[in-house]
């Protein structure tokens, strides 16, 4: 029995096939669809648990399930390591995801999840945006000109007729580089001073890595009434990107309430501070419609539910498309009362001197 | 950067090359060391966790994650799914384990892990009797002719000279078909009656599927004053396989307290009943050498740092044999800051026409 790999190659595959473009919509549909008929007695999403180091160099891996009752679960596992870059020339994050049959315990597949989280943090904030976000929003900010900033201006602009994308970074790589990143997409950005671009966003996204304790990363000054602000930054406890005051008069609406409160915005915020968590919003879009014309803040710190439909589209998109590496990893003894029996005859052992065995010591 | 995937065959073919017999000789010898330099700031186990459901059937969906500090975490998933040999022909059990670095997040490797979990599980006992049973035991009693037998009985005689296996499950089937499962170790078991088989044994293994509630699986009757039990099938709870009067006057050793406590026979003992556990018995063995001429049980729930071990010892000779499946699973962009970077030239995007996707719904 096979489980499916999709290698980073077979994404590539798979996302030139479908087409960027096509893929993102597609999730994004996908997505409010699976959020809107979110049932947490169905979909069962614990928080996310980890190891959290600091030898020899601080890092975080990090295991986000989530089980669809009946149907599978889904596991993805996020390495989090900011010095890696430096240290060992690797990305900052790696991250892989499976996904397991929950009638017999089958690995069904395991993916790359680098693109995965990249493209539904994107969905997510292009779905809070539709829904929160003033109808003729035109202008988008984006504070923090990394990997995320691609994607978040990416989704929006699916959903909303962007006219100019205002972006800022402490950093003068990231922020000038972003332009040629996001030239293959048909996007345009203007570099543009933090004071003028929250004047002039209808939509602003954060996606900084400001250190805990070291945010907001944007003053409360001449925001519009109406300005919807995706805060998809904050992860970790401690981390914030939006000044308290803006909170307090916003619409605040978190994906995952308990995570929120421990590693978003939500955490500086009461309990009946925090509005309606984005599955309600999706389920009765007409209670919040007022909210479009006001302050609102999408509080979004990642959900295992969104990394589980973006996997499902692209395993469907494998099998449609006859691609992906099929390995047969676990053992199938014919009898399962013999862990012996997938090893054939024994007879024939020939220890070949690994240097790697001897004998035990008997007592 | 490549995952090294070991699937059953390539675990077969390791096996075969470096023998059975020695590959579980290996892991005994550096099981023993690994527990014997246990140190719980540089190997941090948390406990299992998991989905436990009954929709459409009962089952159990389990990580359970190890990490050596500054070096690796291991993550073991578990499907336990009692009801799949009859409605899905499958395993009662699937498994497999992944390794990462913990400098990078790296997943380094993943393996089929039913092998590795029945051999760990055998590994264990043996070495438990090493240190608490009699030196001079000769009489092996295996209760429950399963899969696990196969491996408690292997590893068991590896260290003791063994001279008769006495054999008893409810099932008659079971029972028979045991020594067919053993013949190809060299290995001889006699079907024994209970009663007379608990009254011979100097070593004791129980590896029943006893229901919660319905144990314990041998009456407290005629037992020798230096039997030494090692119960392995208490792996859930209410789950108990030994008798209260036994547990009462025997020096009780769990692999993993808090687990044991939870799960094992530990779990209807109070704290002050519980002796030491195995690392400390493995670290110190002449304060526990009195404990040989007594009764004692070793309470094995399944320990995270066996299966790291195990894992270890079978990548290594992977790599020394040139055997396994090298995967290139992360994405690796050349420009972190560009998630879609791994996508070369978008230019030549070509739809497909999947029928998977289509336009999303502006605003």
């Amino acid at each position: 029995m096979n489980t499916l790999f999709l290698t980073t190659d077979d994404i590539r595959r798979i996302t030139r096939h479908v087409g960027l473009n096509q893929l993102l919509d597609e999730l994004i549909v996908r997505l409010e669809k699976a959020i809107g008929a979110f049932d947490p007695e169905v979909t069962i999403v614990p928080e996310r648990d980890g190891f959290d180091y600091h030898h020899p160099f601080p890092g975080l891996l990090e295991w986000m399930p989530v089980m669809q009752l009946g149907e599978k679960a889904v596991i993805k596992v996020v390495g989090y390591h900011p010095r890696s870059p430096v240290i060992n020339g690797m990305p900052t994050i790696l991250s892989t995801v499976s996904a397991y049959d929950t009638a017999t315990g089958h690995l069904m597949a395991l993916a790359d999840a680098t693109f995965i989280t990249a493209l539904r943090t994107g969905a997510a904030s292009a779905l809070a945006s539709k829904h929160l976000a003033h109808p003729d929003s035109a202008s988008l900010g984006i504070i923090g000109c990394g990997a995320q900033a691609v994607t978040q201006l990416h989704a929006i602009s699916r959903v909303f007729k962007v006219k100019e994308v205002l972006v800022f970074d402490t950093s003068e790589v990231a922020m000038n580089s972003l332009q040629e990143r996001v030239a293959p997409l048909g996007l345009r950005v203007s570099p543009t001073p933090l004071e003028s671009l929250i004047a002039r966003a209808d939509i602003l996204c954060t996606v900084t890595s400001v250190d805990p304790g070291a945010g907001p990363v944007f003053p409360d000054l001449n925001l519009k009434p109406w300005l919807h602000i995706n805060a998809a930054g904050a992860d970790f406890p401690g981390k914030v990107e939006v000044p308290l005051t803006v909170l307090h008069r916003a619409f605040v609406c978190p994906d995952f309430p308990g995570q929120a409160l421990k590693e978003g915005e939500c955490q500086r915020l009461a309990p009946e501070e925090i509005g309606a968590p984005l599955e309600e919003v999706i389920k009765s879009p007409g209670d919040f419609r007022e909210f479009r014309e006001k302050t609102t803040v999408f509080d979004s710190t990642g959900w295992a539910l969104e990394d589980m439909v973006t996997l499902d589209l692209l395993i469907e998109c494998a099998n449609d498309l006859g691609i992906g590496t099929p390995l047969n990893i676990e053992s199938l003894s014919e009898d399962p009362k013999n862990p012996y029996g997938f090893l054939g005859d024994l007879g024939s052992e020939t220890p070949a001197g690994t240097g790697k065995v001897r004998e035990t010591a008997r007592v």
